[in-house]
């Protein structure tokens, strides 16, 4: 077999084997279909299948108050629908295992997750879930995919996480503060509907996650080390500057068409592997900040935007000549030494995420040294390495976390 | 139905009916999957089914002494295997014929394409033909595509056409000296094998003209009016950008591996529909380019180069605000007055085509007056529209043509 670009991401262990100085050689596969624009939540009745039960996932209800539950189930007419609410964000394992229990008992043949990521995310899971013989939960910690998944598709409405176009999903386990991610080409969606105007009615706060989520993916698989990859380079910066451009124009009260068009198509570019074949990849920011959110319960946008500029720093020698570029090219940063270019760039980034009304400092959330102990203590057990080449040891983890205490 | 992006390329009548401001609803799904790098023309044989009978398709055997045909003989062992040789530069309709009759009467399950754009796009054709009732040249003509076609793939050797990731295929007519496109998501390759490695030996006139092609195809996504769709126009530009910087180490006699592989992956990425989801898209100088081909047999590339530079200047004003940012962002022209830097910015692309060895006026190959004439009254008889929003009429045609004299 082939390996697949999606191990990059969930099974970080062997791709940090690969050591290159150039492009890497890779899979690139992504069926997911599209469907983008205004009103194209009314073209759900074309895309699928009369004839199966269909699971509708969706959150805690949101939905139902913009408009976009009324324009589904109208959508839906005709069609045999059992409704789940209550996906929680960082979704729950037991809740999802309601879900898979009813779709077992139920005979559920296709899965329509309507919100943002964790909806998506959570409905993977169920999808996968569904036909695994055993504990579920290994599905996470030990990366076993059954061969057949149900088959899902989404109606997005909150960009940040990709999850729409992508064949990833994070979990938590709040029983056991637990959160991990699983990967596979079977759960990619069979379409996902994107239609911007879901963007209006998106409260500030989540808009600036969203925002900080969609712009830290990109910098997992830009900011490691330059193998000469332009048009990888060039696309990653693309998707950067228009989120940095843009968030502000999102950010007011009812953003205009274009801009939620443009955030919408961003977060979603940001993370489809488009930008990501044959380069090197990091997510040791992710995998940090994954162990705040089941620790402290953060917002998961707002602990990347506290850990990278950690990142940034401590690991700024092997990270140096792509920190360079990402201001040059994103943040119009060219005077000074390379030093200088490096610190201001790592400035910029933190002020970026700033702007967005996130503060970036531990101390901000009154967290300590005691979480970021048990945090250093989960990664020395797990036998963890992370970043591009497994160069983010723990002992970089407790200084990328205590960079950021204050 | 939802309509589908690459009617945006073979039906351009309905297409440019749609007058935008602001970024197109889309679909986009393009389901091929990419192997790419060194030594994978040797996974053939994982990913072909054993039990279906292959035609294997190539072109005027250059396959044979660059080694290709002996690394995939070898990965298609146990397989049985048709072979069909001969398919020439712009595939000719009596050729790909023969190829049709040799797959009904030997029921052949699979295609494998091994070549460049003009066999993958053959190939193509073959997988619908097969299965057409009627006249086959009916495909090209109104379009028609049969609802079997038959499954293809491609191990890819001259870098151009970006036909191993799309669902086109241009096809010519010696007998009639006509050239037409077609386009459907059933003649998307299963899967395309991209080893870099294969530029090595690639002659220089044909390393030029895939170079061209590339750059003109983003182009035609690109140079139109500017709706404000800032990811799509920095990944445009990144193609560009990564094919005029990578050009003169292209050329060489024998060019380094990185320089092959960014070369490989932008002709890919030139005209994969990544860059163009809810653009308006041109093609004015692939259909008047088409015609030179298929009245003067000059090759497609520098057709392209010949032509762009009169639709630049013919069509101005229309294309004022993205030939400035083209000027800006690839060619780095920033000085001057609008207009200065639209004349600067058509010269840069006038003259990167002349550094890749490519002469750009018709008086060059002895193409006058006569040949302007009858391309002119062939668009007129057929009623086309070119362009986006079907700007660019007969007489533009004809200007652009005569601006190309001399």
């Amino acid at each position: 077999m082939v390996y697949n670009f999606f191990y990059y991401i969930c099974d970080r262990r062997n791709y940090n084997l690969i050591q290159t100085k150039q492009m890497n050689n890779f899979v690139f596969q992504n069926p997911t279909k599209i469907v983008f624009g205004k009103g194209t939540i009314a073209q759900l009745s074309e895309l699928l299948y009369k004839g199966e039960k269909i699971m509708m996932t969706y959150g805690g209800g949101s939905i139902k108050k913009n408009g976009v539950y009324d324009q589904v189930k109208k959508a839906l007419e005709g069609f045999t629908v059992i409704e789940f609410g209550g996906i929680e964000p960082n979704p729950d394992f037991d809740t999802l295992m309601k879900a898979v229990d009813i779709c077992r008992k139920e005979g559920v043949g296709f899965l329509l997750a309507v919100g943002g990521g964790s909806v998506i995310d959570g409905t993977k899971f169920i999808a996968a879930a569904v036909e695994y013989q055993g504990d579920e939960w290994e599905i996470l910690t030990k990366k076993q995919i059954p061969n057949d998944c149900l088959p899902l598709a989404s109606v997005l409405t909150m960009p940040a996480t990709g999850s729409e176009m992508n064949s990833n999903a994070v979990i938590s386990r709040r029983a056991t503060k637990e959160k991990f991610d699983f990967g596979s080409p079977k759960v990619y969606p069979v379409f996902s509907i994107l239609d911007p105007e879901v963007v209006y009615s998106i409260p500030k706060r989540q808009k600036a996650n969203g925002l900080a989520d969609s712009f830290i993916h990109v910098i997992e698989q830009y900011l490691t080390d330059d193998i000469n990859t332009p048009i990888q380079d060039r696309w990653a910066e693309g998707v950067m500057k228009t989120i940095v451009e843009t968030a502000p124009k999102v950010l007011v009260d009812r953003p205009d068409y274009d801009s939620c068009a443009n955030y919408m198509w961003a977060a979603t570019c940001a993370l489809n592997f488009f930008i990501s074949p044959g380069v090197n990849q990091d997510w040791s920011t992710h995998m940090i900040g994954h162990e705040l959110t089941a620790l402290c319960g953060l917002d998961h946008g707002v602990t990347l935007a506290i850990v990278l500029p950690g990142t940034m720093k401590v690991m700024r020698e092997p990270k140096k000549a792509k920190i360079i570029m990402l201001g040059k090219n994103v943040f119009n940063i060219t005077a000074g030494t390379d030093d200088e270019i490096v610190d201001k760039t790592i400035d910029a980034t933190e002020k970026f995420f700033q702007s967005l009304g996130i503060k970036t400092l531990l101390s901000d959330y009154n967290i300590g040294d005691d979480v970021i102990n048990e945090i250093v203590r989960r990664f020395r057990e797990r036998g963890a390495v992370l970043g591009e080449h497994g160069i983010v040891t723990y002992d970089h983890v407790e200084k990328i976390l205590r960079s950021r205490l204050a």
